[in-house]
């Protein structure tokens, strides 16, 4: 191993720059040159390829984003597309790539590892925390307390008002942004894509809070469970509540990674690179009862994260 | 003066609440007991008044939203509803009455003072900082740090994709929350109702941009300007961007007041409480060039604030 | 089950509030009158003892501290005292008592139920994680980002001026605050009680870096290592740096807490109360791994919580 | 005027880079070259001066600290060492020069402008808002809000301990950063250098408070009355109080400028290049009621800024 390259793919998330930081150091740590390649996949093809040095790994860790940026790239699903960027991944010597992002990203690296030989990492980068073999990806946690933080803010103004909140958060296929955050910040009602609901039955529980005198009820809903504008109507025509929509949207995304979502990141990126020496490839780093564990790639693709049966037991008794 | 009432009215502001605390150690200073009335208006109708003691004012400068709450009430638009508001200000023997809110409750402020001869004080609370007579209303100060905060978020993810970010704030009538956080927040564009814009001039600005290798675009709406989604089309269909939306709604009525807000609201509660006391009624507790100036309230509601051309100037040479 | 205490003692952190909450919830849930005992063991013997309401678990999640208020209580050391609050227990009939806190408050716990047989369950709090038997106590998520959020501050001034910057951080007999935090704040050194250091080494280190023209360096300090300012003069004397001392001191037992305290406060008053009910006494709701283990406090108190060694490697790795 | 100099010195502040931010902007559209100086007037005499572009100037608004760094510089206090820097201004055809900072940097202006007859702006930058001919300086603003976020942390465990917070704030000559957040953080007493004050009545007031009921007390200490570890022990000793002491030192020169200083920031910027363009030399931008006034640096230098005595009547009555 005398070259490994790093990419970051797909949605962005917090703490994707402490893993590049982590990636630098461990390599330089090693004697190894680490590589950055620009723009996700789309560096691989358009041979935006640079060594990196100890300074690039400067000022890194309290940056939300990612400075080797990201971007779609339709032209690597092409065999055309893929040829290119094995030209450029031979041109620049890279012996190994790390690639940090969600189920996208992974399934680039799993072509580059399964059909062209190629030793990969995979890093689990996603605000949902939809990624399978991790207990979570970077991003999450940072994305919890930016939740937490807006709803403790809504908080203010519906209590001021009588008001019911409808607060959307991310998770078109996964509700545990949704539901673990309407544990932590008191909601009366949490809406998932993994569980039936049935509306009548919320709209009586809240109805139920304000007769007893209760100022506000929150509810939060993962936008894979349908649009909180849709549930606002219907809480308005059928319950009669004065609601509000908030949908926090990317500013999930955004914001100084948490001291777990850096911690986390410094892992992945240590491990990473010494799986790749220990000719371990084609695993992701997970994040498993907090131990590294790494877990083929083609595992991750083809498993769904399954919901945790505990978090919806916490939910109903807490917001009784 | 012996009794004096407060009410909180309109839209909840950060702030509200600690004004609130200002008026009643100001009051107790005085020997005056401190009156809470809830829910605004309809507090008066429903006779919810009651004397407030020291231990009523703690605590209270860090919350948001308002502890005295508040509430539309329309039957106090009818000569019926202000008749049975009247017999509870005399029933409790209040003396005057503080109104904190914007331009809806002081019209309600007016009719009392007006109508009714009620000696009443105005205290201006609104987040689009549109109300005339004042140079900032509380709760300005920490809604503008809320923005600036959120875009700073928005700018990591922003960065990391080559993505125009079309952000849209508050402000009804007024541009001042747009205008200013342009500028604090290094916006390329901003649109806001008191000016008109060409659509055409800032596509191609922000289009030079991008072609000069920026990485990303952020374009601050105020509400009154039009709908963020509508522009948000607009710059996909005729600029061919990558853009999102954030609408940053109600978080901006939240969160802990800034030391800013928390000092012009104790100002503002002092001064209510000792114009009383001095017999100016009918007034508004203005900011102007750092002092408090009574401004007479029908001069306030008979009024327009002007956007404060230098603002305009500024954007204009920052975002070059 | 039909009366369950909860007192919370020693040191307060971010997240007692959180446990309260859930504590009640869950007691209310399974149809059992939970009581609150104010100051910790004090209130045993005063018997400031009530229960509480669904209402009284309202508004606590955000909130820092602990609405239970903590105490020291010397008395409850003697046999006399003890006695006391044994007549207290039984005249309020608690069947079993729940104790957030740490070392000292368990070992209070412990004489509770293994000289008078009282059932009880040990909730860890506390900001240095020094428990045995938990991976994380309540409160450290949140201290840990306080910190982090200051030193990032911090940066802002040292590379502004070339200065090193002594951080002096809690943990008197265990470095994980200081030692994890070096690692997410880019910490060029760390000093900590359970591993000897070389003042020689780390000036030469600092000294090495401002060569290389780095703008600033950061050295973390647990208290129980010794006292930043006296590092502070052996930096300035020995290395003629521009050195500048920070005590962040209470700061981190302040604050709302973060989600992931909110959750884990959250799982513990939820296992304590059912720990009780099933009959389990005598324990602390470890969290090992991702899971909620009862371990017996008189195995916590026996055992000393070791470092996690491959901390101390990464901590090298990343600030080479 | 083709090009402008910029330097920032002493004691850096938050908003000193959007200071820069708008100096750039404002020069380059109105056709003038700036120049950036490195390391206060140390760049001046090392010839560390070069021009800046456009991208010099992105990202800067939410940073802290300043990038062209500060440094003490005692050579240019010699005739010798102004010679030098007198060479460099003219090698690069400097046609004016614009100082950010504070007493210490004005005076270094003074001496330019009125020994050499450089066109010299100053801007006032400092965190204790001691400079005379503005309402506030850069990076005041910020401050005050740190201050205020650190009481309400230290406020939480305080209420939980019935303990006495002791908190040393910015200010050697002028207690403005203290008596104004002693009356937004609720603080029960104040401590400034210019209002002689009796520790005896202090401790009466606290213990009242303490028989009231209440359960904590903060006081607030401006460095320059005192330390705070003295007034602790008094405490402790006299008052019998259970007192902790915060200093928060260097953490209120940090962080991301609030909307409020990068506002006042970009205006001064803006402000000193237009000056500079239409011939006023010499001056200091103040901020005054809400307007730019430009104050010779003379007077600025010869003035002490006085107490607001409007400050000390509302700490009084809010204290009560």
């Amino acid at each position: 191993m005398k070259n490994i390259g790093i990419l970051t793919s797909g949605g962005d998330c917090p703490g994707m720059n402490a893993v590049v930081r982590s990636f630098v150091r461990t390599c330089l740590y090693n004697g190894i040159t680490p590589f950055g390649i620009e723009a996700g996949y789309r560096g691989l093809i358009d041979g935006h390829i640079r060594p990196l040095e100890s300074k690039d790994a400067s000022n890194l860790l309290q940056r939300g984003g990612t400075v080797l940026r990201s971007a779609r790239c339709l032209e690597f699903k092409t065999k055309e597309g893929q040829r290119i960027a094995l030209d450029n991944i031979s041109k620049n010597n890279l012996d190994g790539i790390v690639v940090v992002g969600g189920d996208g990203s992974l399934t680039g690296a799993k072509v580059l590892f399964e059909d062209y030989n190629i030793p990969v990492i995979g890093i689990p980068g996603s605000i949902d925390n939809d990624i399978y073999g991790t207990d979570l990806a970077v991003g999450v946690d940072t994305a919890l307390n930016t939740i937490v933080r807006s709803v403790d803010m809504l908080n203010d103004t519906a209590s001021s008002h009588d008001r019911t909140f409808i607060v959307e958060v991310m998770g078109r296929h996964c509700g545990y942004l949704a539901i673990t955050t309407a544990v932590t910040c008191g909601a009366e009602a949490v809406l998932i894509p993994e569980v039936p609901f049935n509306l009548d039955d919320i709209i009586k529980k809240i109805k139920k809070r304000y007769d007893e005198g209760r100022s506000r009820s929150v509810v939060i809903v993962a936008e894979g469970a349908g649009s909180a504008y849709d549930f606002g109507k219907a809480f308005e025509l059928i319950g009669g509540f004065d609601t509000r929509i908030t949908v926090l949207g990317h500013l999930q995304r955004g914001g100084s990674p948490t001291h777990y979502d850096r911690l986390l990141a410094t892992r992945m990126g240590l491990s990473a690179v010494e799986l790749l020496m220990e000719g371990t490839h084609g695993v992701m780093t997970g994040w498993q009862s907090g131990k590294i564990v790494p877990v083929p790639i083609s595992e991750v693709l083809s498993n769904t994260k399954p919901l945790d049966k505990s978090l919806l037991r916490m939910a109903e008794i807490m917001s009784r």
